[in-house]
Parts: C-alpha cells; structure tokens; sequence
C-alpha cells in the first residue's frame, strides 16, 4: 500500500497542469528544431512577433530605478498605502464605483480567489463561476474544500445566458448563508466574451433581488485579469460604476492583478478590491483579508508595488505605460482578427470574442485534437468543451493558416464541432 | 449591529501587529526628532551601525544582473527546478541527511508553515510549539481552525525542557491522527536559544518511540528562519544530519527563507524541504503542497528565485555570500555580548540566548515597561511574558546603557523579573 502521511482531506490531490505540461513540451521541441518550425499556443503572456515575452519599456525602467530598501524591505501586511492607493486608481479609472472602497495586496489575481473563498464561503459551500473558465478556480475550490459549480455562460443565441445564472444563483441562495460568484469578464479566459452593460445590469438587479430581506449574502467576484487590454481605457472600465449603491448583503470584490497591465507576471502582485455601501463590511474586509494574508504568505512583493507605485504617481509614466498598452491590445486585435476570418473561411467554429488574451474553438473530443496538432508541432490547451488558442502569444505570421489546420485536424480525429 | 457578510468561520478575525505598530510609531518618531534620538528595538531585519537597511553585496549585484525574462516569466508551480536544487544545498551544507529530499517554492517561511498545518493537519487539531515563540504561528493556527499549543521551551535549569515537550506530545498523539511540531532552533525567535546536539537525539528518539507500531504521525517542521546567522556555517548545521533514517511516519519539513540569509525579507522567497526515509510520503509532500501552492498564491516570485540561483552555483559568489553573513554575524554578536554583559552587571535579567536576531527580557508586566520605555523614545516589543530586543537592528551606540535602561523601567513599573 502507498504510505501516506497527509492530513484526510489533503490525501490524494494531485494535478497535472495541461497547460505548464503542453508548453513545457513546446519549449523543448522548439530549442530543438528552432523557435520559427514550433507554434505554441498554450502561454498566458504577451510575447511580440518575435517571440519574446514582453516585458514594458516603463515597467523595466522602474525596475531598474529601485532602490535596495525598496527591494528587500518587510511591507505592511496590508500592501504599501501608496500601492493601494495607486491600485484602486488603476483599476477603477474615471469610473470608481460610489460607496466604501478598500484594498488588501494579493499575489496575484490567485491570491483574491483564495482569500475570498476562504474568508467568505464555509467548508462544503458551493461557488458558482461559468462554464467556461480558468482551471485553476478548480484547484482553489478542491483545495479548500469546496465545490465549484458552473453556470452557462453563453446561451444558444451566442449571449450571456442571464436564465442559467438565475437558475444556479437561486438555488445556492437557497442552501447557502454566502453565495461567492466570480464573473471573468471582459476578455473571459478562455473564451474572450464578455458581458454587456445591460448583461450587468440584469445581473446585478437579480442579486438584490434574490437576496432582498434575506439574511444571506452574496459575495461577488469580479475578475478582471485582462481589463487592460480589452478595450479603449475608460471605456472597458464603465461596468464599474455599477457596483456602487448596492445594498449592503452584496459585496464586491474586484480581483485586480499587474500580471497582466504591467506584465509583472511572475513577481506576483495583485490586490483584492471591495466596493461597498456599508462600513462595517469595509472594516470587516480589510481585518479579515489581511489576517489571512498574515497566516499565509504574510506580507507581498516590496518591489513590485514600488514599481508600480513609481509608474502611477508620474503622470508622464501613466501616459507611456497607456501608450504600450494601447500598443499590445492592437497587435492582439490583429491577430485575433485574421484567426476569426480565417476560421470563418474555412467553417471552423468559435466562441464570441470580443478581446483578450484567448479564443476559444468549442467541441468535443478537444484531446484528440490537440494531439494530432502536436505532431504537427502546434500545441494548444485541450479543454473540457473545447481548445484555447492564445492570441496573446502566437504571432500574425503563425497564426496566418491555423485556423485551416485546426479544421483539418477537427476533421482527421473525427471530433464534433 | 455591526453589519458582517464574512462566513462564520471568518467572523471576528482581527489583530493589531504589536511589532508592526511600535516599529511605525518608531519611525514617525525619528522622522521628527532625528534617527540618532530614536533607539528602534523592534524591527526584525539586520541594520548596519548607521541604521540602515542591509542588502547584501553580492545580492545587489544579482539583482542587477536579472534580465527581464528572469523578472517576469511565470515560474513553475513548485519552483525552478535549479532553485529547488540551490534551496537543498544552501539549506543543509554539508550536513545533507540521508532519505527522500524534495522542495517546493513558498512565500518565505510563513509558506512553509501555512502549508503544514493546511494539509498535515486537520480543522481543530493542535500545534504545538515552544512557549516563547514568533507571534505569527498564532494566526496562522487561527486563521485555520487549528489551535496552537505550547510546550515550556526552558526548563528551570535554563536548558531544554524536555519533559514539557514529552508530556505535550504524548497527549496529542493519543488524541490526532497527525500531530505537528513546530521547533524554532537554532536562533530561537524571540530568545537566541537553541536545541543542543543531545537536546535532537533525546527529541527524535522520543519521537520514534512515541509514534512507533503506531497508524500515527509526526510531522516535525524545522523552522530555521535565522540558520545563516547562528554560528559557523557547517558546525551551526550538523543537527541536520539527524533527520535521515527516521521512520516513514514522522516527515521532516524544513522551513527555509531566503528572508535573512539573503535579506530577501520584502521578496517573499522561501521553500518547503521535506525528509523522510519513504518515496511514497516525498511523493506525497510534492503532490499536495504544489497543488496548495496553485489554489494559494499560485507560483512564486521568479526575480527572487533567479537571483538566489545565480549566487548559487558560482563558487566566488558562495564565498563572497558567506564572507557578508560572517561579517554580520560578528557585528550582531558583538551587540548582544554588550547588553548581555551590561544586563548582568545591572541585574537584569535575559534568557539564554547563544545567537540570532532577538534577545528576551523575561518579566511580567512587559506592557508597561515598553510603555514607559516609549517616553524615553525607546521602542521594544512587548510578549506575552517578556520583551524582546531585535539585536540585529540596534547599533552598538544605541545598545551600550541599554539594560540599564530597561532595567530601570522594570524598577519603575514595579514589573517582575
């Protein structure tokens, strides 16, 4: 018998991350037979044409501006205050929400999801997200002890499908004293979809409603990961203005990250936001993050919140890191834009993108697939529904033809689209 | 009634870092009265003469040397493979035990010891600890249901209390299927003391024999946060050796941090090193915790990783990094051995300290005497049945007429000691 020693309920988790698994085989062929005979379609990161992770002008020179102190000094549990000042800001643009808003440093966007799993659900709760998501949210839920349920994101008419959320919402208010939803949007991973100003204002009318004169709550989550490259600046940001002048059983927690808006992915930085009308649940939240931040990784990167801090305190700094930006949201339209007409050519279907980091080729039998395109030496991340090409990674001129071979391959391996 | 939307679990969880809030009092206070009127006692990272933060040498110039790749990539789940080589070797030395040696990436070691108690113990169990330890393991107990159990680290006769530690042991065995132990030595926060090479032998042969024929573990966690600066680089890590051969149900978990012996400290760099003579359980000990690691913070902070490693596998390098922490090592001896000397011919008591970055005055009533101490622009950190002096960031200036100081306050308050 195989000897364990871990507690009961960490026996016997285990993961084999499809996606680190499928690039890290990208990576070796092409060091291989060289980087322009591989596509790899798998990376979460911007690289340019070239096939560089990018990393932003104005990012690495404030990199290169810290000083020791800023690099290795303890910061505040709670994040630096000029970061969280600064973190807000950015998030929320011209349209900063009305009520109680506070902000708790996070590794990451991971980092929200764990905390607020862990501080607003209970050992056994359900948490509802879409259909279409993340994996890890898998892991966070499974890793806690709770059950991540999905509602349908897109209904058959290719929109948000407001009747399957209802219909999920309800039943866990029902059961549950806390009902955590985390909504990815816009620029949805995997699918790039997004929720109209109306999708919100259906959805967020329902909460008060369904909880209205309840002694239940709802936490939630709005995941923005890839905000910044989901459409002109202010505009992407309207939907957040929404959140203001909810009632007081309805928190929400905007999970913010540089990963992605200051290509900081591997440093690690992020912040929990909450948007409120009551002050208790604003001191609350504050208390409770941060004595969970203390009693996990304590406290977060110095570093990366100076450097980000250094950026947006200088308007000149915002105006060069809005331009890069602008710059990397256009070359992934682009190549975004010439997969979707080169799929339509050929009939290969794809879930409704809008912007963001992946597109989405829904079908079953995605595995199959995506073997066969492997020894065609293209890797892509085979989903449960589908495939996740990322256009973020994958430049015009490999992206130029793919879509006819995922066709084929659909074709070869006999999978149903 | 104070509005709260926190899961019931959650409710309530609140605290004031004591050592946190007397630093930034500290601070203000020599922002306005100069750094030379201010003795800060408090802060837990080594300060030179002048009272500045160190970052090592040979830190800075990795650090510099990092390409923006090495800042920013995503780095695997359970760490670069070379760093987890580079975090063995550094950790153990020449005293490498013999078994299944495995590591896993954390957020320094307030990782470590989040992922022991998450997935080696169970909601409700206890922890047991020494009585005088770092006042963090108290959270991460309570943010995790779990409760923290202290065992009286120094007997009467100023030695290790053995008979404490077995009696505590005994009873959590008979009642958990798993009991953790956390021993902070050598360098014990907050005393200086440290577990002999007799004191681990009678330690782990109770532990054989406490658990033995038994379908009951220990895990052991050997919290080494101020190893680098505890005495001779290989003399000071010989008890390491011990770990190998143990039984395959009681599992070793080092906790390292590149915190002090790289004063990382603000880049939240450690790692997870288990030893156990059992494939099955090393197996195990990656599986469980990289998956935590994924529904936790995710990967760890590549910039902190890659400069470590760039150290590492340059000799010159290693050297320059051993010569830095010598160096420092003196520097804090040479403070300690004043107050300790100061302290005897005063009168005032200290526990026995024999290296590290704290030295404790036992008294009760510590509160008042810090409060006292505060008017004369004296900072320290009041514990539960002492106060603790960070010796690591006092000059020699400021240290010289210190214990006569304090033991004035004790006068004064009518404290006992």
């Amino acid at each position: 018998m195989t000897k364990s020693v871990a507690a009961p309920q960490a026996k016997g988790k285990s993961a084999e991350d499809k996606i680190f698994g499928a690039n890290n085989r990208a990576t070796a062929l092409a060091e291989q037979l060289g980087a322009d005979k591989v596509i790899n379609g798998t990376v979460g990161s911007i690289l340019d044409e070239d096939g560089n992770l990018v990393m932003l002008d104005v990012v690495q020179k404030a990199y290169k501006a810290l000083t020791p102190k800023e690099i290795v000094a303890y910061a505040p549990i709670q994040g630096y205050p000029d970061y969280l000042e600064a973190v807000i800001d950015q998030c929320f643009g011209e349209s900063r929400p009305e009520g109680y808003i506070r902000a708790c440093a996070t590794s990451g966007g991971s980092g929200v999801l764990h905390h607020v799993i862990h501080n607003y659900s209970e050992w056994g709760d359900d948490i509802l997200t879409s259909d279409w998501h993340w994996g890890a949210y898998n892991s966070m839920c499974t890793d806690n002890g709770r059950h991540l349920r999905e509602f349908e994101l897109i209904g058959p008419d290719g929109k948000f499908n407001l009747e399957s959320f209802k219909a999920n919402v309800t039943d866990m208010v029902a059961k549950q004293y806390n009902t955590v939803i985390i909504i990815n949007s816009p620029a949805n991973n995997p699918t790039g979809f997004a929720l109209s100003s109306e999708d919100w204002d259906h959805v967020l009318a329902f909460l008060k409603d369904v909880v209205n004169g309840k002694d239940k709550n709802i936490i939630l989550v709005s995941d923005v990961a890839y905000l910044d490259y989901s459409g002109e600046k202010q505009e992407c940001r309207k939907f957040f203005k929404k959140f203001g002048n909810l009632p007081s059983n309805i928190l929400v927690v905007v999970a913010y990250t540089c990963s992605k808006g200051f290509t900081m992915y591997g440093q690690r930085m992020g912040a929990m936001i909450c948007v409120t009308s009551s002050k208790d649940v604003a001191d609350e939240f504050v208390a409770i993050n941060q004595y969970t931040s203390r009693a996990t990784w304590s406290n977060s990167n110095s570093a990366a919140m100076k450097a980000m801090v250094n950026i947006c305190k200088d308007p000149k700094k915002v105006a060069e890191l809005d331009a890069e930006r602008a710059e990397y949201l256009e070359l992934i339209k682009e190549r975004a834009d010439l997969f979707m007409k080169e799929a339509k050519e050929c009939g290969l279907k794809y879930l409704p993108y809008l912007s963001g980091f992946f597109i989405t080729i829904p079908m079953e039998g995605s595995q199959k697939v995506c073997d066969l395109m492997e020894k065609e030496h293209i890797f892509l991340v085979p989903l449960g529904k589908g495939i996740r090409l990322a256009v973020c990674s994958v430049s015009k001129k490999k992206i130029a033809g793919l879509a006819a071979k995922i066709k084929a391959a659909v074709e070869a391996t006999g999978a149903k689209q």
